[in-house]
């Protein structure tokens, strides 16, 4: 299939997934198309990838990572294992259910680092623009090598958008918001809480941003931590010092006045707003448009773009499953990239389409969304040869860890959970997470090997 | 001329001095082209339209400006002074030398604001790739309808460049900045002072950003204010709780490291390490690749970019003159698209930007720089039918400046300069400068009035 091109844009988790793909395709003896992956940070990784940067990089391009200091899994392990590459495959031990951002980084990249991926990506390098031949069903995409200055383009039979959606910011005004006096930033530019030690913090949100800063915040040692929600509150149990009020109405000074009619004077203000899908690569006839929510419209099994559907979109989903969700969808697509998965004519993708709108509209509650979400993702295993794996139990710890959150905010990642890989019942880590201020592989992993010493 | 279609992107002083050129000459009775001026923000004003947001605006587009609270002229007015539009004519009345950010803004919009500019422009609009056709010598530009969710594209004989290049930070990794517990931004970012309130703040660099800022910070309240620089010092008499290091070597924890040996403790990080000409939206064969220096490389008569001359860039110099220095570009540019002024042949061009940048080399000190960009100035003058002033009593005043600042940083702009354009001698504020803690236009005008009263 050398006579096929298929360009990738972005190497985060998804794009990866689907070299991953095709390395599976080309060890089981097929014959695989040429692939480019055009990243533009220098290395791989996307969200995982930290950046002590805000703002834009070294060659003047949007930040993509949201990561942050002391950012800890907030969900187990063991609902994004990838199937044909386990925690134990990679750490040779059983580790916590909760890893830090660094030792999760490791892990993907110890699938891809034993294989020659990296010869396939161009790092340093941006998709300007992107055109699509009706005729010739090619898509052109123009490159901007940042690193040396230089434009060009090249063409594709398909093209893969895994450039993610969580890293352009939603941050909509508030009045007097521009006279605030102290630190205002998006969540996205959020690096960690040691700046806001001894701090009253006002975060904007009541989604996973919100929750995870909020509680780093008090967690390191914030003076108080509030929360202010549009419609409803996260309505944990929240520890002394942290607490959800209504909705901001406006700032006087640093006076921030609420909806309930009472007003506080904060130090910094963090916008916890979400993100919007932004794609300023493509022209608006081959754009997702969507809000973030579990099945954005026009994607055909979540990933072929209906229109044309040699475009496809990894991970634009509302997020519950992660790594082993973009395998799925990887898998998938390389199948229809290989020709070995076909797909129906339009009308027939519209209906398809459709029934899943209608049941995602129905959802209620966070139980509702972990069960589409697996019904989702059971399809695609279906469908494609990603390695098997009880989908049933892992939603189940979903929703033990839904009820564990609500049970108590700062505990709930000191729990273990069960592979559904291997079988490993995941370790204690040595110490409770609340006390626990490093957030190194070194300290986790060495520790964790002391610790093993000693017992 | 309605056959001659004229695209320019940013309105900005520049892009605004453009669109005021042609209304100049349609006034004067000649037959002008079409024009659309694309402006990705809501308003126009480029720089000096300020934004309370960092990184990037509601549409997910970086942010331009790089504007903060408290700015006040760093030079004298009367060297910025529209020679067709005096500070008197917009005022009514004296106002003294060293305006805050929002009286000059009202100023600029004043020039523009009584004719149909916001016709031409189209906010909210992005150039997202422009390609030039050799044989129909067409460009055709890539637009984004950021409000709209819409990409089209049209075609322009002539583009103007006005985009700035004070917009993308230049942004050096030190060692160990990743681990720095506090604040750390780049002046882009800066937002005013209030939030380095008792603070200790290490600014890097030794240009305007790092003194202005920093300058601002002592103002403002905050401990100490340490700037480091890379091979010299701005070398003022700084006042107590200012002082110049040697660079920065390294971070470890919120400790840093000097050349000189050594290492101090901080709370926050302002790089104010300069900026990247940036233009994503051109190809490489048509962007252009300087530095920031006085006489960038490949422009005739500082705009015409040499290999494809119906290309304009504005403003890309570094700048002791800014909107009088535009405003003699801009007019000098529209003789040419209007066929009024011609361009010898590309080798002709070569050697005339040749004898500037040999002429550049030569500088040696501030005043030489400032001699230089009068005699370029000069020469666009000559070279069009824009209003000439006394350009030696601009460089005298650029000069005096200089003196001032350097004999006292925190009271240079209490100073008052006479103007070229009307013979006005600017007032005297009613507050010194290190006492004036409002920037509002409204204080700065209203008071002036009662001053004046009670005078």
């Amino acid at each position: 299939m050398k006579n096929t091109r298929i360009g990738i844009i972005g190497a985060g988790p998804s794009g990866l997934a689907q070299l991953r793909a095709f390395e599976a395709a080309e060890k089981k003896g097929f014959d695989v198309p040429e692939i480019v992956c055009f990243e533009k940070q220098e290395n791989w990784g996307g969200m995982w990838n930290y950046s002590w940067r805000t703002g834009v990089g070294k060659y003047g391009e949007p930040i993509h990572s949201s990561m942050y200091k002391y950012l800890w899994s907030n969900g187990p392990k063991e609902c994004l294992e990838f199937s044909d590459y386990s925690f134990d495959e990679h750490f040779k031990k059983p580790i916590s259910s909760y890893p830090p951002r660094p030792v999760l980084f490791d892990y993907i990249q110890g699938r891809i680092n034993k294989s020659n991926a990296k010869d396939f990506i161009r790092f340093n390098t941006t998709a300007r623009w992107v055109s699509f031949d009706e005729d010739t069903k090619k898509f052109t995409i123009i490159l901007d090598d940042l690193k040396n200055d230089k434009t060009y383009s090249e063409e594709f039979d398909y093209l893969i958008i895994a450039s993610g959606h969580f890293s352009t910011p939603n941050m909509p005004h508030f009045k007097g918001i521009e006279n605030f006096p102290g630190n205002v930033m998006h969540a996205h530019d959020f690096r960690g809480a040691d700046q806001f030690k001894d701090q009253n913090i006002l975060l904007i949100g009541s989604s996973y941003s919100a929750e995870d800063i909020g509680i780093q915040c008090h967690k390191h040692g914030a003076e108080s931590v509030t929360l202010s929600y549009r419609s409803s509150p996260i309505g944990v149990d929240w520890p002394e010092g942290v607490k959800e009020v209504p909705l901001l109405t406006h700032f006087d000074g640093e006076t921030a006045h609420f909806k309930d009619g009472h007003s506080e004077n904060f130090d910094a203000v963090i916008l916890c707003t979400g993100y919007q899908h932004k794609f300023p690569f493509l022209p608006d006839e081959l754009r997702l448009k969507t809000t973030n929510n579990l099945y954005p419209d026009n994607l055909y099994k979540g990933i072929f773009f209906n229109e044309v559907p040699q475009l496809i979109y990894l991970g634009m989903q509302d997020q519950y499953y992660t790594f082993n969700m973009f395998d799925t969808q990887a898998w998938l697509a390389r199948d229809y990239m290989m020709n070995r998965f076909e797909i129906p004519n339009k009308e027939e993708r519209r209906k398809d389409i459709d029934s899943w709108l209608e049941k995602n509209d129905k959802l209620k509650s966070s139980v509702d969304h972990v069960d589409f979400q697996t019904d989702y993702i059971q399809e695609l295993i279906n469908l494609s040869d990603y390695p098997d794996f009880d989908l049933n139990k892992v939603a189940a710890m979903f929703k033990e860890w839904l009820n564990d959150k609500s049970e108590n905010i700062l505990t709930y990642r000191d729990k273990t959970f069960k592979s559904v890989v291997t079988g490993t019942v995941a370790a204690e880590h040595h110490t409770e997470w609340m006390d626990e201020l490093d957030d190194s592989k070194e300290r986790y992993l060495i520790r964790e090997a002391k610790e093993k010493e000693l017992s």
